[in-house]
Parts: C-alpha cells; sequence; structure tokens
C-alpha cells in the first residue's frame, strides 16, 4: 500500500494550513480548470470521489445535484473531519486504501473524480481496473496529479540555472518510481509516473481521454499573486479528463 | 513562414553528417517506436511525409508496398538529394513551404507522416486543417515532435544541477513561442509548444489520439550507447499516433 502520509501529525497539522484546506475547491488554484473538464451537469449523478480529504468536492458535488455522493480517503483523520461537515444523506464518506481499493458489489458512478491523489499510489493499473468495473459506457473520469516535470527531479525546487534566473531542475523523467521528497513534513513517498504511462494505463483500463491539461495560473491569478509567475516555468498540475468505453 | 534552416549552407553541411542523415531510418534511434505507431500493413497505401528531408521514409513506404508516396519539404538541397535517389514512380517529391501547404485537389491519403518537423512550423493549426482535409475517415496521421521538456528552456543543454550531478533545466514551459537555439548552426529557430497544445490543435482539427510516447533510448539502445542513458533524464522526442475522425 501506499504510505498514508496524511496521517502523519507533522503532515497533517502543515496541510491542514493550507488555502486548499482553509478555503476548499475556493483556495485551490486548478479548481476552476478541473471544474471546466466536468461533465456541465451533476443533476442526478452518481459521483465517486477517490481522495476525498476534507470533503469539499463531495458537498460541492451534492450541492450541484448528484443524487449520491461516495467519498473514499485512507485518512482517518480527514474522513472525521469531512463528516463533521455535513449530515447530507447523500454523502457517503468510507475510509479504504486507494492501493487496494474495494468497492461495493452495486456502486456504480456517472463521474469519477480525484485530485492530487493519483502520484500516491503504487498500483494505478489496479485502481483504474477498480475504476472501469464501476463505470458505465460513458461515465466520465476527471483526475488531477502532480505533473510528471513536477515529480521527475531528484531535488525538486528551483535553483539557479545556466543563465542565472532559476531553472526546474529535471533529471530522471524517464525513470519512474519512488521520490521521496520533503513537502509539508519529511519523507513523503510521490510515484512518478510519465504523461505517456498515464495516458496508456487510463487506455488499457478501458479510458479514452477527452482532455488533457498542463495547468498553469491565468493572467488574472498572476495579477493576483505575482509570485504564480513562476509556476509557468514547469506546469505543477497535470488534469485529464477521460470516458469509459468498451475494453478492446 | 517557418525559417528555412535546412537550405542554410553550414547547417545543412552539419545535418548531412548526422547518423540520420547517412544511414537513413536505422540511424535514428526513435525510428524502431516511430514505426510501431504506423499502420500494419502499408499494402495500397497513399502516403504523405510532411517534412520528407533525403526522402528515406518515402523510399521505405514503397518498398513497404504503398501505392503512392508524396513526400513534400521547403529544402530544395534536400529534395534534389531526394529525387536522384530513386526512380520509383509510385514516390512524388514536392517543394513546399508547410506553414503555408497547398495540396492537390485530388489528393487523398490513407496515412500521413511528419517525423521532427513541426516544431519548426508558426501554423500548427493551419497545417492540421490542412492534413484533415486530405484525410479519410480512419486516416493515420503519425508525427515526431522535439519533446516539449526538450524546447522548452532558454538554455536548452544539460548543466551543473542543485546536487552536483547534470540537470535539464527547464523553464518557460508554459510560454509557448519562438526558441532561438544554436544547434548545427547558430539561429535556428523552433516552436516550443506543450503537449496540451499539441493534443488540443488536433483534436480541433479533427483528430482523436490513439498513442503518445515519451520517447528514450531501450536498454539495448543504451548497451550499444552508454551515453544515451542521459537522454532518459528529459525525452528527446515526442511521438503522437492519431487518427482522422469527423469533425464534432
Amino acid at each position: 500500500m501506499a504510505q498514508n502520509i496524511y496521517d502523519d501529525e507533522a503532515f497533517f497539522d502543515a496541510y491542514a494550513q493550507l488555502p486548499r484546506s482553509v478555503e476548499g475547491l475556493a483556495g485551490a488554484a486548478e479548481w476552476p480548470a478541473m471544474r471546466a473538464l466536468l461533465p456541465r451537469s451533476l443533476r442526478g449523478a452518481r459521483v465517486l470521489d477517490l481522495g476525498c480529504g476534507y470533503g469539499w468536492f463531495c458537498r460541492w458535488a451534492a450541492e450541484a445535484g448528484a443524487s449520491r455522493v461516495v467519498g473514499i480517503d485512507v485518512s482517518e483523520r480527514m474522513l472525521a473531519q469531512a463528516r463533521a461537515t455535513t449530515d447530507d444523506p447523500r454523502i457517503e464518506y468510507r475510509q479504504g486504501d486507494l492501493d487496494a481499493l474495494q468497492l461495493e458489489p452495486d456502486d456504480e458512478f456517472d463521474l469519477v473524480y480525484s485530485s492530487l491523489t493519483l502520484h500516491y499510489l503504487t498500483d494505478l493499473e489496479l485502481l483504474l481496473d477498480t475504476v472501469h468495473s464501476v463505470s458505465m459506457m460513458g461515465t466520465r473520469f476527471v483526475c488531477s496529479v502532480e505533473h510528471p516535470i513536477y515529480t521527475a527531479p531528484t531535488h525538486p525546487a528551483f535553483a539557479a540555472g545556466p543563465g542565472g534566473a532559476p531553472v526546474w531542475p529535471v533529471d530522471g523523467y524517464l525513470r519512474e518510481g519512488a521520490r521521496v521528497t520533503d513537502w509539508l513534513a519529511p519523507g513523503v513517498v510521490k510515484q512518478h509516473r510519465t504523461i505517456e504511462t498515464y495516458l496508456r494505463e487510463l487506455r488499457s483500463a478501458g479510458f479514452q481521454l477527452v482532455d488533457l491539461r498542463e495547468w498553469g495560473p491565468t493572467d488574472a491569478q498572476v495579477r493576483a499573486h505575482p509570485e504564480w509567475e513562476q509556476e509557468r516555468d514547469r506546469p505543477p498540475f497535470l488534469l485529464i479528463s477521460s470516458v469509459a468505453i468498451r475494453r478492446d
């Protein structure tokens, strides 16, 4: 199974301070771009959120008209907070390890959503097979991950480049596997995969690509947060929308 | 129009020394991966090669059974060599600026191929529309370009990284546009585009993604050329296979 860093006390406390934890979706700079990849209406939709955290998206989906929302997360601490914020009977939070995901026999979803979670998993193929097994023809799978350019480096931080200006020091892009970084807490383990691998795994699980975005801040976001200009030097996030089709 | 660097004498003379110029397809390390993206049989196929250079692929396609092969290149010097190597009546070489491509009224192709050419073009949208206009439903479009990680940097060369080992100094990945580099000759102009843009432009021209490869050397290639190991730090090439479908 993947490391459950979210139940590490130091990590959890630091994570709880992030804008996306305090403000929810509005605190996630890439949310408008993610939202644009979602089906236009969620009215009546059955929604699965993999790595639901505090449940911000689950509650948003219910407000947007979903008939049922299942949020799964490995972290008991985050789920406890998620459960405390809602008594909406359409929303169900479940604890689960996404590297060995068990779904219920009658689970069936119209939209599967996953925000910044898949790059923690060691067995993406198994997860995608499980997601496909609870998808109908036409079920949308919309996910974000840390961009492979972001996860590749041995030293994932801007550094002085050959021209003096900061550069993102890419190495090992084609060498996939674990990357250990100190983000919020020391020793956080992520799995680096190429874009090729994400697309191939989706395809072989039975999903067809609809859209792919290498996220960077909009001009309006850079005006509001000039320091975000640097995110344009290398995309922090990769957003993928796909649709379940018959297996070949 | 794009710069025609191939008719610059210094560039041409240096290009003529590259393994891929001397040995043809066998001298192009990514050729086996490109070949794997092609339709299994070219028997009877009508083939268009955009940026055909010395015509190595055109002659290969004819030998593989294509019924007609059109190779287009901007460089008169390369076309002169291409024409001198064959008298196969199925092969036709045409001079043309791919940034303002004019095809003939009855042109129609089953396979469109383009190797390491599109990153020189300033108007990708126009080219893809033209390609789609000579495609049938099901026509394959297989192309390679310099990988966006490769084209992004202001200083596109390995440099000492924060850990001492060489890194590929990425900046400006999300800032698309011209990059002027000194490759074989000074002042070579390439157009940097993201993967997102390549996929979006293909989609809006009416092509659906079939496969995408971020090329790196195989283990056998690294054994034969140990210095190629460094290509795994950042992919030099992006290979895309797509298929013409109806416009939405």
